[in-house]
C-alpha cells in the first residue's frame, strides 16, 4: 500500500484521455465550499478551496483542498493559478487583491466591480438606488450628531451598520436610543445610519447570472430570523401575491444584471405594506436557498458553478409544493453524532446536512430540509430535527 | 501557503470538540463510490475509499483517498485500521481475505457470509431456491457433455455463466448451439448452465437491510438492457401490476434477510408469463439505483451508508412520479466537457452525473436522470441527453 500513501492535489488529476474539464477555484472553506464541492462532483469538474485550516469544513472532504490566506495576495495568486475561474464562500477578500487578481489575468467571478456591493454597504445603498429599486432610508453617520439628527427625521430605533467589517463579529445594531447610539459610535466604524423598517416579513430571491448575461431566479422565498440569525426558510413564502413574487424576482434580475454579478446573487429583502425594500446582498451561494439542494431541480451550488464557469444554468424549479429550511445551531453538548441517529429513526423523510465544525452554542453547524405538501406539516417536521440536533429535545428551548 | 501544500488524509481530522463521528471506508473506488462519497458529506461522518490509483473515480474528489491493492490483504488490513466499517463498490476481494479481516476484529459489511453469494453464482442459485424463491432452470457444467445433456432439458440456447470470475471482463454467455457453447467451455472455467429465459421484460428491486435488522425497499423498476449493459432504468418499472410489485419487494426482502446482507441489495429479475425469476444478486449500490439521487428521499449511497453504520434507514419514497435514467456510455471523442455544455443548453432539467473517467467506447462514464410527470417524455429527454454526451448528436446511433 505504499505506506499508506494518501492522495493529494487530485484535483489536478486530467483524465487519460480527452480535454481536461474546467476547475473552479473557492476562496474559503466553509460549509457554503463545501456543498458546492458536492456539486462539483456531479458535473465532473475539477474543484478546489483554499482553505485556512485542515479541519475547516469544505477542507474535509474536498480532494482539491490547499491550505493558505484569503488576506495574502501570494496565497491567492498561488492558488489562482491553478484554477479556471476563481470564486468566493464569502466576501472578505480585499478588493485591492481581486483587482490584482484579474490584472494577474486570473479570472475571478462575482469580479470586484460586483463583490464591492457585498463589501461596502454604503456602496450598495447608492447603487440600488440608482437602479431605481426602494431601500430603507439610510444617511451615512461620521459621528453621533448624524446619528441624533437621522433619528430627528426617522425615529428610533435607529439601525447602525459597519459600511465595511464591524467588530466582535457583528456588523448590524438596532439601537433604541441616543445611549446605544453612542456605544457604537465609539468604536469609531464608519458606519450607516438606517430606518428600522417595520416590516411584515422577511423575504428573499436568489438570482444566477452569467457572464453570457443569461440569468435564472428561484422560487421567493420566506426568511424567519431570530436573534439575528436565520432559523427557517420556507420556499416558497406562503402566501405571497404573486403581483409581489414576480416584483422580487424582477428586482433581483435587475440588481444582478445592474451590479454585473456572476455566480449567484442572494437578495434579502423586507416585505411592508408599501412594497418591498432591499436589505442587503450576498454574492455567492446563501443560507436562504440551501433548500434548493433538494427542493429545486439545479441546487444553488450547482448553479453557482455553473454561472461562474460561463456554462448554461440549469432549472431553478421547485421539486415539491413546499420545502422548510431549518438551521442547526450548536448546542452545549458535543455529541452531534448521537442525536443525528435519533433524527434518523424519528423522522426517515428529513435531510439533514451536517458541516463537520465543532459544536460550539449558537454556530451554524448543519441544517435539516423537509420537502412535501403540509407546510405546517413540515415545518413542525423540520424544526422538531434541528431542536433535537441541538438540544437532544425536540422542544424549542430558551434561547441563551 | 506553505509551498501550496495540500491537506492530505483529511478524513482522521476529528472535529475539536465533539464525539468523533464514525468512518466508513470504501473499498474500490469507481463511481459508485464516487456517488457514496457524496452522499457521505451530508451526513458529516468520515469516508475513506481504498483506490488503485489516484486517477480512479472515487479518488479523484475524496479528501479520505488511500491507495492500495484490494487483492492485497496487507493493504485490506491498513485501510481497514482506520474505519469503523469496511464496504466495497465491487464483489472481487477474495473471500479469504473478507474472513481475515473479521478475524483481524474489522466490521466488515456486507460480511463474507453474504457476499459470498455475489461471488459465487452457484451458491446464490442454491441459496435463493433454498429460500423457495424461483430461479432460472441451471445445472453444474463441468464439460460441453453437461452443457448438452443440459441443452436437451431446457433447449437452445443456454446461457453458460462463470461461477467466479470470467475472462476478457465477461462472465455471462449466451449460446445458440454446441459450437458456441463448446468455444467457453474450452476456457476451462467453472460453468453454470441456465436456460435462457424468454422473459417479458427485465425488473430490479433494491433493498437496504441493516445489521438491526431494519430494511427498506425502494419502488421496482424496469431495467434495459442493450448488448449485456444496462441502458435505461424506468422508476417506477411502468404498468407493473401492485401484486408484482409487491412479489418482487417482498423476495427483495426475504432475500436480505435471508442471506444476511447489510447494505445494499440489488436483486434483476426477469418478468414472465409465470411469475418473477431471480437473475442476479449485487451487495452494493447499483446501477438500477442511480435514479435515487434525484428521485427518492435518500438516495441509494446514503442509504448504503446509513445500512453499514447500522443507523436508522432513510425513507425510499419516490419524490416524482416517474424517473429515468440512461447511462451516458463512451464514444469515439474525448471532449466529454465540450457535449456536457451543449446538454445543459439543450435541457436544463435533467441531470447529468460525470464519473470523471477517461472516455473509453462503450464505457460507462455517466448517467442522467430526467424526473416528472409524463413518461415518455422523460424517456426521450434521458435518452437525447445520454446520447448526446456519448456521440454529439442527439440521434441514437448504430452501435458499435
Amino acid at each position: 500500500m505504499k505506506d499508506h500513501e494518501t492522495v493529494s492535489d487530485l484535483a489536478t488529476v486530467a483524465p487519460a484521455s480527452g480535454t481536461r474539464p474546467p476547475v473552479a477555484g473557492m476562496v474559503g472553506a466553509g460549509q457554503l465550499a463545501r456543498m458546492t464541492c458536492q456539486a462539483a462532483v456531479s458535473l465532473g469538474i475539477g474543484f478546489r478551496v483554499l482553505a485556512g485550516a485542515p479541519d475547516e469544513s469544505a477542507a474535509q472532504v474536498c480532494a482539491g483542498t490547499q491550505l493558505g490566506d484569503y488576506r495574502s495576495l501570494d496565497d491567492l495568486l498561488a492558488f489562482g493559478a491553478g484554477c479556471d475561474v476563481v470564486t468566493f464562500d464569502h466576501e472578505h477578500v480585499p478588493e485591492q487583491h481581486l483587482i490584482a487578481l484579474e490584472r494577474a489575468g486570473l479570472t475571478v467571478r462575482p469580479g470586484p466591480g460586483a463583490l464591492r456591493y457585498a463589501q461596502d454597504k454604503r456602496a450598495m445603498r447608492e447603487r440600488v438606488a440608482a437602479l431605481g429599486i426602494a431601500c430603507p432610508r439610510s444617511a451615512t453617520a461620521s459621528g453621533l450628531d448624524d446619528v441624533l439628527a437621522f433619528a430627528d427625521r426617522s425615529g428610533w430605533p435607529v439601525v447602525l451598520k459597519a459600511v465595511t467589517g464591524g467588530y466582535d463579529g457583528k456588523g448590524v445594531w438596532v439601537c433604541g436610543g441616543p445611549d446605544e447610539a453612542a456605544a457604537v459610535v465609539a468604536h469609531g466604524l464608519d458606519l450607516l445610519a438606517e430606518e428600522h423598517v417595520a416590516f411584515e416579513r422577511e423575504l428573499a430571491v436568489l438570482v444566477a447570472r452569467a457572464p453570457s448575461n443569461q440569468a435564472a431566479v428561484y422560487p421567493v422565498v420566506q426568511t424567519i430570523q431570530r436573534d439575528g440569525i436565520c432559523r427557517e426558510v420556507l420556499a416558497p413564502a406562503p402566501g405571497l401575491e404573486e403581483e409581489t413574487a414576480l416584483a422580487a424576482q424582477q428586482l433581483g434580475l435587475a440588481i444582478a444584471a445592474g451590479i454585473g454579478v456572476t455566480g449567484m446573487l442572494a437578495v434579502e429583502l423586507f416585505e411592508t405594506p408599501d412594497g418591498l425594500l432591499v436589505n442587503e446582498l450576498a454574492m455567492r451561494p446563501h443560507n436562504s436557498g440551501h433548500w434548493t439542494i433538494e427542493g429545486a431541480r439545479t441546487s444553488q451550488f450547482e448553479q453557482h458553478l455553473r454561472a461562474v464557469l460561463d456554462l448554461p444554468l440549469g432549472a431553478p424549479t421547485a421539486t415539491a409544493p413546499h420545502a422548510v429550511m431549518a438551521n442547526v445551531l450548536g448546542g452545549d453538548d458535543p455529541d452531534l453524532h448521537g442525536r443525528l441517529v435519533h433524527v434518523m429513526a424519528a423522522d426517515p423523510g428529513v435531510k439533514v446536512h451536517l458541516y463537520g465544525k465543532a459544536v460550539r452554542p449558537g454556530r451554524k453547524i448543519g441544517h435539516v430540509t423537509a420537502l412535501g405538501d403540509d407546510l405546517e406539516d413540515l415545518r413542525d417536521r423540520a424544526r422538531r430535527a434541528a431542536s433535537y440536533l441541538r438540544h437532544g429535545t425536540e422542544e424549542e428551548q430558551q434561547e441563551g
